[in-house]
């Protein structure tokens, strides 16, 4: 199992790095992509090193996207290469998990047409403007799409987050 | 399953919550323990409610204690109603999980002679000196105790304490 972060500066801290141990508990590998290489700082600095950068990404080695909140989406959603990458997920039905801000990429990517999706409260217009069907839910689940809206959201984010994972490792992609 | 966490007011914000999130995960309960109820605050600038203070703790309803690190243990260290509390736990076998620096309460509560045991470097003087036998890994072991050094050592902690958490599932105390 190799999940992909895709992230920047002003990550939400425990957003990021509750999945991010999360996923190591079970021993799946895991890239932080952002923008360049190198460290990334949190909202509330903490710091994780960035080992690839978005244009080095190849998204066929990567079973699931994992968008983390914060500022950082603001950022990510400007990068062509990040876009390209959520397509790539979208296109080939597999797993997106994602939270707070996290969807911004997504609606850059203009793939959240018609989806059920949640998302931190201040982007539930810009969210439902882009075509989804917003729900105010600690998660929602459409097919690939795992979403939820904020750090306390995220016991219930894990739960299906890693019921993802588990599909993924029970069906090859 | 039902979960005691001690701390206070500088608790390392990871080191609570990314547990924390985990046991809710799971769907266990959970009490936040301090000297006062009411908010207590992370050196990262999270918060979280103490829902009970030490003294109307009793510790026979619950089946796991968590002592997260940070600069909470120093002050929860002072409090005899805290160091029962551990005592507790010690002489009944029931698992007790820490992390960095919350082996200073074991260490005030008087528990920690011959037991393996890691920590917080710079605690790892004091943890020796009150006879315990430190070994300076990801994850420690001994019966009912598990500890860690530091944040990023908390996948190999998770992976452990939820064991712990199976196991007192299974073996009812």
């Amino acid at each position: 199992m190799k999940i992909l972060i895709l992230s920047a500066d002003g990550f939400e801290d425990m957003e990021l790095f509750v999945p991010y141990y999360r996923f190591k508990e079970e021993g799946f590998d895991i890239d932080v992509a952002s923008k360049k290489r190198g460290t990334i700082d949190g909202k509330h600095d903490y710091e994780i090193e960035a080992n690839r950068s978005f244009d080095e990404i190849n998204p066929e080695e990567y079973d699931m996207l994992f968008l983390p909140g914060g500022k950082a989406p603001s950022k990510v959603r400007k990068e062509d290469a990040a876009l390209q990458i959520v397509r790539h997920f979208i296109d080939r039905n597999k797993p997106i998990v994602t939270i707070c801000h996290g969807p911004q990429i997504m609606i850059s990517a203009g793939v959240v047409q018609g989806r059920h999706m949640t998302c931190w409260p201040e982007v539930a217009k810009e969210l439902k403007e882009a075509g989804a069907i917003y729900e105010d839910k600690e998660v929602v689940v459409d097919g690939n799409i795992v979403s939820s809206r904020m750090p306390d959201d995220l016991p219930y984010f894990l739960r299906e987050a890693m019921r993802k994972t588990q599909v993924a490792i029970s069906t090859p992609l």
